[in-house]
Order: structure tokens, then C-alpha cells, then sequence
């Protein structure tokens, strides 16, 4: 065995080894108080996903730009609420988001941070302490979560939550309305919903204005510009979807999708999936503590 | 009689004879379109309130201000979703409003604007052309018609509505949010809803996140900070309240107490009742044409 076949393996037992370390904290912060599993996450100690933590509690998309640009894509969130439903935006150069949990220090409090800049994937980082500007602004947008829990308390199942993968999503043709720089199409998610209740699932998540509201479309893929809703551009493939009926959703990635044609100098985004944890109940009228 | 005497009369003749033409232009207007309505209003042919005009048509609240101080504002608006929802933002120095109709030009399209300078009333005029400025930026906010309207249909009766008067306004003790120089009380409006229809109207209102949503406060307005029911400090005062429960929900006026008490150089909102008619149907999910 030549010395990168050594190398290579090593560094997968290593990998190997933190996903078990990971999945292992996982099992254990499900039953932690939502204090303790930011602590978790603000020591660097969890560094995983947020999807069925923290029950009960509103978790957030994220994106941090220069006030510069700040403007705009507040303009951008209010003209597309339901791809970017603001629930929190701090004061310029602050890095508390007091509307949403007394304690949060978004430069510490999220597992995982995309840092994109002049419109490419930089790095993924776990900590942007190092990265903070006195200009920049923190915005943090509702996320499928909070209405997706509520169809499963109403009985209807959702193969990505039995199965552990992630939501099906695509680049739509549906087009999002332009702020500044920022614009584009509009990211979906794909449901397949019995279609006995498609209507009940329609009505159930319309509740959730903040949480993308009701589906942005039903029915055949192809008429929103989807040409094979078999292969997603982020998340994984759905199984067949047979007699059930596909669902879109407007989706937060829609923002980073924004983002990325916007091609800023620099901006920060949360990891998709690994999400800020709130101390606000997910249930309020209104994002506030 | 003097000359001072008969020029008063003079005058009051004038204004009678204004208020008759308004009325009368108002009963006409009623049966309009969006469209003549909204010319009517343009070319300073129609400067009354709007309350019962363009039936099913979204209006909005307004606030114009330098771009100096919109982040701020719509930071404001964002932590008080409940008294500040926002339905449309322009671009910076345009005067169109294009979520909110095709063909809106602010400077022209509500029928009375109040002008403030340095945190007073300097003005009212009907047409703010020569007001302008390139760094403007508009804000419109929802507006509580949109959910009496929902009331009225359900059979909850209102007074205001049926007296022709406008919803008495209070000072409450209910703080906003502060967001840069934004902040204060929030202003309440009331209506006096029987026992056995409160929690229906709450549910009803609670469909509108963007007019204002839920109730602020149901019951003892002492605890709230009102002391005297009967002395509203804007809008009319109600009749006894008797049997039924006062009801409190969040107003519209509530961005114009932070505007005056940040006391910027320039501010315009509409003059209180004098809205600004949009093409959007208040029904929508969201506010979108």
C-alpha cells in the first residue's frame, strides 16, 4: 500500500470516527433545553445538523451582508416573503438578534457557516468570529420546519422525515421579484402529498406565512420549469412518486440562490441544514420572545 | 356686520360648499373602478378619505423618508409586524410602488399627505411633486379595514362603521421594539365586541397578519395604560360600552408616533383616513398583484 492509498485511509477513519462522535451528540442534545444545545453549538463541540432539535423552537435560515447591500435585500425579503420570510434582522454591526433569543451571538451559535465570496463557495467554516465587520447586518428568514411539523401532528407523513434524508429541491422558472442587485428564480421543495389531503396540507401550512405559507404550485413538475423531479439540485432524490401528488413549497435557499448571482464581495450564510436554533416558540403569531 | 365677520362667513360658505362637493364626488366614487378612482384622486379632482371606497382593493398607510433612515424603518417595521406590516417598499427615489399597482405614482395618488419636519406637523397638501427627492424611499403598511371588512362579513357590527365615525386611537403602554431613532408606544385602536363574538373576532383578525393581525389586548384598558375610554387621542369617541368587551389591536398611527418622535428633518405619511388605494385584492396571501 503506497503512501496517498495510507494517507487516504486514515483520513477516512478519522471522518468515520466524527460522524459516530456527531450522531452520538446528536442522540444526546434531542433531549437537551434549548440553552444547553447552543452551548453545545457556540463551543464548536456540535457541529452537525438541526433538523429534529430543539423541538418545538423556531430554527432560522441566515445570511450576513455588508449594510452596504443591506438595504436591498430587505427590500428583496419584503417583495418575496414567501422564499424569504424575515423573522429577524439585527442592528448594523451587531451580532445579537435580541427579537429572537436574549443570548444568541450569531458569530458562534450556528453549526456550520457558508462563506461565499464575489459569488462562489469559499469555505465552510464553524466559527466566523474572524470574519466579523462593524458594517455588517444579520438577517434570518423562516424555514420549512416549523410547517412540516405541523403535517406530521396532522397525520400526514413526509418520506424525507421517516427516511432521515433531506427535502427535494430545484431552481424553478417561477421568478423572483428584484431588489438591487438581488434576484432570480425561485428555489422549490418537492412534498408528495396524498391527494385526498393536498388541500388539508395547503390549508395547514398557509398558517405559517412566516414559515413559506401555503405551495407556490401543484401538480406536474414540468410546468415550473422542473425536468426531472429524480434528480433535485440540492437535497436527495425522492422516491417514485406514484399516486401521490407533487408539492412545491417556496424554499430558503431561494436567498442564497440571490445571493450568489448577486455576487457580493463577501457574505455568510448559514450551512443549509444546519440552522440557527431560536428561543422562540415556532407556534407564535409573531417571532418574538 | 365687519369685514373680519363677513370674510368668516365668506369662508365657512366656501368650506360648505367643498365638504357638499367632496360628499357628493364620494357617493359617486363608490361605484367606480380602481382605475377612475385612482385618476380622480390623481389630478386633485377627489381629496376626501377613502374608508368604503374600492370594496375588496387593499389600502395602505404610508411613510416616505431619506434612504439615511430607511434601513432603520425597516428595521422598526420588522421587530412590530403587529402595529407596522409592511406591504410594499420602493426603490430608492422611485415613486412607484410596482408590487402594489402597475400604475402608482406616489407623489400623486393619495388624496391628502402630512408633511413633518423636525418631529411637527409642518403641512397637509394633496400633491407632494415638488417635494421630492432623489434619495426618498416609500413604505406602505397594512391597514385595518382589511379586517373590519372580514368582520362586517362574518356579522359583527361596528360601530364606526355604521355612525360613519372614525375608530376611536389610544396611547397605550405597550412599548415597540426600538430599531436606530424608531421607537415609542404602540398606538391602539378599539372596538367594543359582544362576550359571545370576541374569540371569533380574534380568529378572523388573526387571518390578516399583514392589517394588523390578532388583538393586542382584550378587557380593563387601565391595564394598558388607557385612562379614560371615552377621550380617544385620535378618531372619534365611542358610545358606552355597556355589556360588550373592549377589544385592542394594534394601529397604524403607531409608525407615525416613532416618525414624530425621531423628529428626521423631512418625513410625508397620508393624512390619517386619506389612504393610498392599491390593485391588490386584500384577500390576497400576500400582497402581490
Amino acid at each position: 500500500m503506497d503512501v496517498i492509498a495510507r494517507f487516504t485511509q486514515a483520513v477516512h477513519i478519522v471522518n468515520d470516527r466524527l460522524e459516530a462522535m456527531t450522531q452520538s451528540l446528536y442522540a444526546q442534545l434531542q433531549t437537551s433545553s434549548v440553552t444547553d444545545l447552543r452551548s453545545a453549538i457556540r463551543s464548536g463541540s456540535y457541529q452537525g445538523q438541526t433538523a429534529g432539535l430543539a423541538d418545538g423552537y423556531l430554527q432560522a435560515n441566515l445570511a450576513i451582508l455588508s449594510k452596504d447591500y443591506a438595504l436591498d435585500f430587505m427590500r428583496f425579503c419584503q417583495r418575496n416573503p414567501k422564499p424569504c420570510p424575515l423573522v429577524g434582522v439585527s442592528d448594523t454591526g451587531s451580532s445579537a438578534l435580541s427579537t429572537l433569543g436574549a443570548s444568541i451571538d450569531i458569530r458562534t451559535d450556528v453549526p456550520a457557516y457558508n462563506i461565499y465570496r464575489n459569488g462562489a463557495l469559499s469555505d465552510t467554516v464553524t466559527d466566523i468570529s474572524d470574519l466579523w465587520q462593524d458594517d455588517f447586518v444579520v438577517f434570518a428568514l423562516g424555514c420549512s420546519f416549523t410547517f412540516e411539523h405541523a403535517l406530521v401532528r396532522a397525520g400526514i407523513k413526509l418520506w424525507h422525515f421517516e427516511a432521515k434524508k433531506t427535502v427535494p429541491m430545484y431552481r424553478s422558472n417561477i421568478m423572483t421579484r428584484q431588489a438591487g442587485p438581488f434576484g432570480g428564480e425561485t428555489v422549490v421543495t418537492m412534498r408528495a402529498i396524498p391527494a385526498s389531503r393536498v388541500e388539508e396540507a395547503t390549508e395547514i401550512s398557509r398558517r405559517y406565512p412566516l414559515a413559506h405559507g401555503a405551495p407556490v404550485f401543484i401538480g406536474d413538475p414540468n410546468t415550473i420549469g422542473i425536468q426531472d423531479l429524480y434528480q433535485p439540485e440540492w437535497g436527495d432524490a425522492p422516491p417514485p412518486v406514484k399516486d401521490d401528488v407533487p408539492v412545491f413549497w417556496a424554499c430558503g435557499v431561494t436567498p442564497q440562490n440571490a445571493i450568489l448571482k448577486a455576487a457580493l464581495p463577501l457574505c455568510i450564510t448559514h450551512r443549509p441544514g444546519f440552522m440557527l436554533i431560536t428561543d422562540v416558540d415556532e407556534q407564535a403569531e409573531v417571532p418574538f420572545v
